[in-house]
């Protein structure tokens, strides 16, 4: 018995990007806005006109921890700090786990089926751009 | 004194993205298709649907490749096969240098100012699509 | 529409280096110094005569990071210390965000055109030598 | 009884550099031109305006090449080819070895002190810059 995954469609991926491109336009905060699909791999991405070129790696990456532990990176941020039960994740998977706010999973009837990462600004800019790209899903 | 540097926008990366989507659709070979700006840094991505997971990074370095390069990467091909001027640049920049067909620089006045890179289909096939995408810009 | 970016030359970056090498001189530190353009590409580096060559990395990457992010690589470090907001970038890009002091953007009416980064000494001397640098640009 | 190295300094890569830079200039090829020191770690680096990025790293390589197998990179190209007692070498070292044209070592009394690496043009043109840089040593 295989199991049925749900999953962003291209389509789905550029309507959130572009939801979160119209936030980060509206609160002047250029981003890098990244979507990754049920497998956690890439479906689209853009790097707004002067947008932190280091962004491009950390839009991608809170989508993929995002994805990959069901949980938006803020959230995983507070367990991640010295001390607390998670701390040191963002040592694993080949330094793909970023730990701070910006990722959101994309979720259909309480299923994740992908992610987007925003990262260009302050952590609430980004969290905030990234909260209006996932309403659009 | 400072050097001048035209390099593409998002809106730039974007009709060229499109422009190869379309051609992919019309060929039947689901691609992924990304841009990069003068400095070599990504712009914008797609991953269209069904198109293949290993191609995301390969669309990228496709571009990379002949934004570093001033080359189409079908042409660096040839000059990096055994016996050839270049053979073994494959290794260099971290594995990041695509030496197949699908890889072409953006030019303005004559100056490379981006460049787009497919991956997807066969050598032909992505070829054909980034070709489509050149043109437009 | 094309994005035009002014970016630092060679000429630029030799004499940045130059008043970089002349302060550690002057202070007894010998520094590796790089200097990397818009894109964020070196343009040049020296290793100064028993400079540490561990630094030979840090110095291009403290470059790199005060490039991608618009931001001294000292203001950086308090943002990415534990439980402040960008507590955990530095595993982002592959490990190429240095967040100690030493690299400072380069900077054309208010625009980063490149960065230097400076590496060899403790972060207090990094810092004097690439504030050395900068200035003279 | 510890081992005496010889082994260029600062001034001496600068002098290489320089010579190489001239040399580029009349044949119109711009390039990048790196110099390692006897243990092989990057003592200086230029990369001339407009010269390739992709060829920051492949005149480090080639330098460091030269260096690590006491060869010009032009004659290892020859004993790296399919068939050949070196086939794969370009593999090793973290694909740090570079096998075409472009990396001399530098010697003083028949000993390796360093080695430059010159890339950016032809196979040809980077070897009539890397010897060019050398002579001066």
């Amino acid at each position: 018995m295989t199991i049925t995954q749900e999953s962003v469609s291209l389509e789905d991926a550029q309507r959130v990007i572009a939801a979160g491109q119209a936030k980060a336009d509206e609160i002047g905060s250029p981003s890098n806005v990244a979507v990754v699909d049920a497998g956690g791999n890439l479906v689209s991405h853009i790097r707004m006109d002067h947008a932190w070129v280091g962004s491009v790696d950390i839009s991608m990456n809170k989508a993929v921890t995002a994805r990959a532990f069901y949980i938006a990176t803020k959230d995983l941020a507070e367990n991640a700090q010295p001390g607390e039960q998670f701390y040191g994740i963002q040592n694993s998977n080949h330094a793909r786990v970023m730990i701070f706010a910006g990722g959101i999973p994309l979720r259909q009837d309480g299923q994740v089926v992908g992610a987007v990462g925003v990262s260009g600004g302050s952590g609430e800019q980004d969290q905030t751009v990234a909260e209006a790209a996932a309403a659009t899903f």
